[in-house]
């Protein structure tokens, strides 16, 4: 099968790296690239890594009402930016977003997909989930889903890797200032929350209106781990069982005896998770690892569209994570 | 005023910025240095950025029936080894434990100086709180001391630089495998928490019994993040006065409007703190930085050794932090 | 078609990308997995982000009269080992030495592919070059060839980073001593100054005889670079057209006309290469980067291992390199 | 003695490491900072970790013509800024640039302290050395001073961290894109070559006409080594007596037997240097590390700035490197 692809926002990160899983995908077949700040450049001029074969093809700036014949779009611009850029884009351009405007928006269905392919399969407009809730969510759907933590009392400790910032995070993001350098930001009201409160409520039938979210940024490029803090008598055992049991189709998500490691999944699609309970304290802890551009972003963004087209979850997603 | 000095437990990396505090003290002169892996070396084989009039002090297998005429006597060993190692150390002796052993021990002062320092001066047995929880008892104080909030519900998610695992961390905190990468450890029962509880039930008076404790390795050498959830109903702005209250005398403790980044006390023997809190929520954050080896080790413990030998709490610390 | 392949060293850093690359390739398939250290685990103890189909395959303790049923074995041993270990390997069994032992030994066909493709064609014992010789070797390959430069006075200043020295480099390269921190070693006489010798001798016909070669360890985890610094009176637009005319049909090679970053190349096959010179200074400079572990060990170790079985030379090495 | 002293590029990278080393000197009392960008804020905004007798200070903008009380000034300005922006300061104003234009410039001493302290004892202009020239001048002055080498064949392979290119590095030098990643730049003719060309012709008194020198950017925050290539048949034994010989007064520079790490130096004015020779290629190579803020920038400028006022010239520079 041979679907022709499209990528919007090619010079940014979450775009150059669905560009490093398309060029070994074996139905996708990358046909366009968009980017207004490397327009007329080709990808050889900003990847110097890039496959042969796509080393010719020429960015081109992004037009809706001048895209070649295309199957599907990947989309990935700022959020507050991706509304109106894809406003225009004909029907029959199947579109992934990848940026944040269209989560949980009208028309568009919510890419959560290691939780819920069936409703992704076929569609036409997925909006891919946020870097750090697609962590979250994966760590804490088995829970929720069998009643194991109360979703009132969530606090979500995350920790990312510095290219979550994206390209344009510019001089305050630069190296001399954040090597060697931890703190945290967007306290109490960071823009990932409405998307996580939708989602654990979904997920659980009750209010999460208690939600507390706190990233910080980590001196590493990529990765993130989200420690999370939940109330319930579960133990260990309770909620390994039910992580297992929820993801045992799962192509993509494992679950470890052990706490995680960012570097397990750099460079991959996978989300591994691993929880820590005691009863006596009321306590469960959740913990996820992805790779925020891989599951977090680019990876996630293929997994998306293979439903969408009807190929299998996994093509082109195998890739073991890079060690060391 | 001339006060005779020496460490034991040269070569590790609390003994090590001893060393390099301790060289540049006006009133501690260094005349012994005891390691037993270094033994027969001098401090320049060790420390090739030694200051020159140290630098032939040879450092000698650790014997405390040998020891020169001494004032005092700061100790690096790990955990486990310094009760047994430090017992024959003669009375007359001051000694200062950077070590676990002695820490809410009989006959040994706690040395939280920057919350108690009338207890630590002219004491003659002092041990160093650790550094996880030197940041994190300087951060909680202020809100325990005017019971801002639940001391049965705290739960701490503390960030340490790979320097605190110490010089014998070993292949498992390689290079290769740690650089990119973070991790969770010590899950549910970490060694810091009985020293954290007995903190927390005396600055409150109340129980602690729900203390939550996780630490993590982070990517960095030196630095240390903690960031506190705890319930209450207090404002940002009753923590921030509480805590500039607390600390109006402080020479070492900061309270910032911004989170706090590791970097700003990188080197140096500062805490910096900064809180956020929504009543709505009945939540209230802590979160402070120190440097692991700084305040969190061998700055904390020239502080007490000020203050144990009747010197100005600040002398030879003030030193500001490296930047960038 | 389906060639049965081993790996032998499967716990250290050479071993684990080739198990990486291997997960993914359409033609060899994975049966045997050995390692002394790491024998009764499955791989998925090893590695969490294995792909899934070979995540219980037992690693087994190495012993060559015990073989399974095998087309090729890729051996990653300590150099110094590889000798003894692998001579009692049965003839029918090819093998593909990452390790040091047998590079331009007799009965061994030194694996430089990027140069000498045909060479390795259908060979059963094919030693893979160094990874600083694999950087080395194809930046001056163009210029040796045609003559641009003195053989005899070569520089070549050479920069690792710090999985170059193994997973057995030990508390030496803690991530505390070497983060943050850069030095030259093996001066004057490193163990791959014999190799780069040859080679050079070879391609030029002349004596290499005045070499000079430095390393240094790079506080990063993947890459290679080796700046040269030679003599001739070359232009720099002469240096650029003899390697586009020399790799013109090379898979991996590629010739930029800016200085080559590391990370262009990182989790990659590829080798990129640049020039500057200077007719009025008797001045060539080439600069090379590879991945270390890509095509400084087990990328080079598969494309080898492609042309001994008569496969096409890029079969499962296309995957772009990360970034960022 | 108090010495009033101001900084003009207060919030630079060379301003701030300006400000720490002050900021414990014993004659120097900084009374005035400007900075453009900072101007109106105080120094604490700038720098949480500042000592706390200096927070209060105001930055101003920058007017020759309205200058307080000053005997000395520091002044850190980006290289073709300082000429123009310096013209009109008073002459009872002595004047220290850690910039650029001055160096070799009429009027100007030139500041390279460790080899001609004599030269700028007194005086009332000095231009302090580049970041790379102070740590190459250092390494080769004792080698070219006694005639061990060839003036005119010099390759000076230089790695630095990124503070280097200082705070105004911008987005090219963004954490995510420089981390694991080594680059040179610069080729052929870098902006310090006329100084080091100047400085060897006149300590070795011959033509430095065939000098090469290359720059690589390092994922590293502070440090320099410069690994350099001689023609000269010594031997390293008299390589490094003649550097014992040429610094055994010396306060700051140390000869070791090993090559030298970045990290012995971070934070410190110390340069240390190795030799290794090899008659039979005509081979000398020097080695010397340099904190580039430190001996690079700041640490030299106290250093002549103590010269210039009479003062020891080892006064405030006495701290020890930062380790780990």
């Amino acid at each position: 099968m041979n679907i022709r692809v499209g990528i919007v926002g090619i010079s940014g990160f979450g775009g150059g790296e669905a560009l490093r899983l398309l060029a070994n995908h074996p139905s996708f077949e990358l046909v366009y690239a968009a980017g207004d700040s490397s327009a007329g450049k080709s990808l050889a001029d900003l990847y110097p890594g890039i496959a042969s074969r796509l080393a010719n093809l020429v960015v081109e700036k992004w037009d809706p009402d001048n895209l070649p014949e295309l199957d599907l779009l990947f989309a990935s611009m700022p959020t507050g930016a991706s509304a109106k850029a894809l406003a225009g884009v004909r029907d029959d351009v199947k579109i992934l977003d990848i940026g944040g405007d269209h989560r949980y928006a009208g028309g568009w269905v919510y890419g959560l997909a290691d939780v819920w392919p069936s409703e992704i399969v076929g569609q036409s407009r997925v909006a891919n989930p946020g870097c750090f809730p697609a962590a979250t969510q994966i760590a804490l759907a088995p829970l929720l889903k069998d009643g194991l933590i109360d979703p009132e009392n969530i606090i979500i400790d995350a920790k990312t890797g510095i290219s979550g910032a994206g390209r344009g995070g510019g001089t305050g993001l630069s190296y001399a200032t954040h090597n060697e350098n931890l703190v945290p930001y967007g306290l109490l009201n960071h823009v990932h929350m409405p998307e996580m409160t939708h989602t654990i409520e979904r997920l659980s039938g009750g209010s999460a209106r208690g939600l507390v979210f706190t990233p910080h940024l980590v001196p590493m490029t990529r990765g993130i781990l989200v420690t999370i803090y939940c109330r319930g008598s579960a133990t260990t055992r309770q909620c390994l069982d039910a992580a297992r049991a929820c993801y045992a189709e799962s192509h993509f998500v494992r679950v470890t005896d052990l706490p995680p490691h960012t570097k397990w999944v750099s460079g991959s699609n996978l989300a591994i998770v691993n929880y820590a309970a005691d009863p006596s304290r009321n306590l469960v802890m959740a913990m996820g690892v992805v790779d925020n551009l891989g599951k977090g972003a680019a990876g996630q963004a293929i997994q998306n569209a293979n439903l969408m087209c009807g190929l299998p979850e996994a093509e082109g997603l195998d890739g073991m994570s890079l060690w060391p």
